[in-house]
């Protein structure tokens, strides 16, 4: 019962994973529910707009981008990724983002 | 002190993730993690061996992979990522897969 009772209170400050969910399918959720979140804001709900990908940047991925709350710097880093140049990242666009980002995480070669 | 208390309790069943990590980080590093953890055991520990791949896949990903636990699906399923035919997944390789079930998962056009 004091397990019960805690849980109630955690949700707003910890994110909480239930134990049958495998850690890989948790991570592939996270990263499309996120992607969903800010792609919603404002336009189309399935791309991210110059202003959704600043916003996704800064508060989501402040640590593995540098300069994340440098407008013109996240300005540069979007047009790198916006490969058909319509001013919108698709999720596989922005996918080759979260790619690179893992893969320099991890210490992987490019 | 109440959930000073449960958090003591929680790690075994639950993972906890802390207040001040981003959810987008934070499962990206769950990706790394887990790729890691499955490509050191054996060989390489910076790729996937054909066992190592259908490990990870039958444990960590299956819901989202199907046929997860058939070693013939899981074996030409590697082949159609190992773009060099190496016999091994890098990263890279791996990461391919990942983009696929989280593209289709979130329901986006590949």
């Amino acid at each position: 019962m004091e397990a019960d009772f805690c849980l109630l209170l955690l949700p707003p400050l910890f994110s909480v994973k239930l134990p049958f969910q495998q850690d890989m399918e948790s991570a592939i959720n996270v990263l499309v529910a996120q992607f969903k979140t800010f792609a919603g804001k404002d336009g189309s709900s399935h791309t991210l707009s110059k202003d959704e990908f600043q916003t996704l940047v800064a508060s989501q991925l402040p640590n593995l981008v540098k300069n994340a709350s440098d407008p013109s710097a996240i300005d540069h880093l979007m047009s790198s990724l916006d490969e058909n140049n319509d001013g919108e990242l698709t999720f596989q666009e922005f996918w080759q983002l979260i790619g690179k980002l893992a893969s320099a995480h991890g210490g992987f070669s490019q």
